[in-house]
């Protein structure tokens, strides 16, 4: 079940540098897709970095809207984390269906989010033109997060218990994921 | 052993999330620190994203020189990245002895290196001031990339074959790293 979170955790869900899906709306239009090159910028105010390809129709979305969530998807989903970075909306007007997802939405956020997901990140956009035509690199500052409590609990991440399906993914390409592994406890 | 990689090979070394360790020399001065939010940012040229707080030592390093290394850690070196990580070369001047790091030179780079890493990237620091002020965000440009051949070999991580040891790390916090862990090969 989804926990709200302090926005002091938010950098901590996505620390460990797994892939993560980006959702964003606008104009009634939604649409998700995958991003390995996500990364925590600041602790207070909680802000993180995503890469969005120009080719990417969920970029447009989220220089529509201004906003966008981040999500952090279970090896279960991995599927849908190849087939939504695969797919693009641009091609495919059904491409949410055909990739099996599904949305749902929070209270006072108009931003889609997957259904499945460890965690979520709602972020808005800090505009930043020059970083976003020249790289690709968009700024959001965090202004909600939640966690599913199977996974995540007391502030922290339960993968030393959790089975191989609830793991979180790191993308390495062609497919290829690997888990995050084994706890190591150092100091 | 070290091999060169092609540079369309630098962001598939980072692409999976690890911790890493940043490096950089000036003025005679070398130092280590360790950082989890260090990102993929582009494909051809390749570049790299990572976050340098203005307290670090080795931030004033990369803007003097224009030259920072990044290189991923193996588990065997946990104590050392936490330790790069925990302590300041502004407090400390021989820092990197205590931490029990060694430093190695590649041909052709005044960067100094970490000994025992799984892979290295050598990167020019495109100087963009409004977001190393602003975010503490600094881009660089891939110039050179080697991975030890044994877990990374023919482009690919080795890490469903290779011991615990020499797995790479995801940092979570206060001391907790994961492993990265088993493969999932999608499609």
């Amino acid at each position: 079940m989804l926990q709200a979170l302090e926005l002091s955790q938010a950098t901590r869900l996505i620390n460990h540098g797994p892939v993560v899906m980006v959702s964003a709306k606008a104009g009634g239009e939604e649409n998700v897709m995958s991003a390995a090159w996500a990364c925590a910028l600041d602790y207070a105010p909680a802000r993180v970095t995503v890469v969005l390809d120009k080719g990417a129709f969920t970029r447009g979305l989220v220089e529509q809207s201004g906003w966008f969530a981040l999500q952090v998807p279970l090896a279960a989903q991995a599927e849908t984390v190849l087939a939504v970075g695969s797919q693009s909306r641009k091609n495919n007007p059904v491409k949410l269906a055909d990739c099996g997802v599904e949305l749902f939405y929070q209270a006072g956020f108009d931003v889609p989010l997957v259904q499945g997901c460890g965690a979520y990140l709602i972020c808005r956009l800090l505009p930043e033109p020059h970083n976003q035509q020249t790289y690709d690199l968009f700024i959001g500052e965090v202004a909600a997060v939640w966690a599913d409590d199977r996974v995540y609990a007391d502030g922290r991440w339960l993968f030393d218990s959790v089975p191989d399906e609830l793991k979180t993914l790191h993308y390495v390409g062609n497919g290829l994921f690997y888990r995050t592994g084994k706890g190591l406890k150092v100091g």
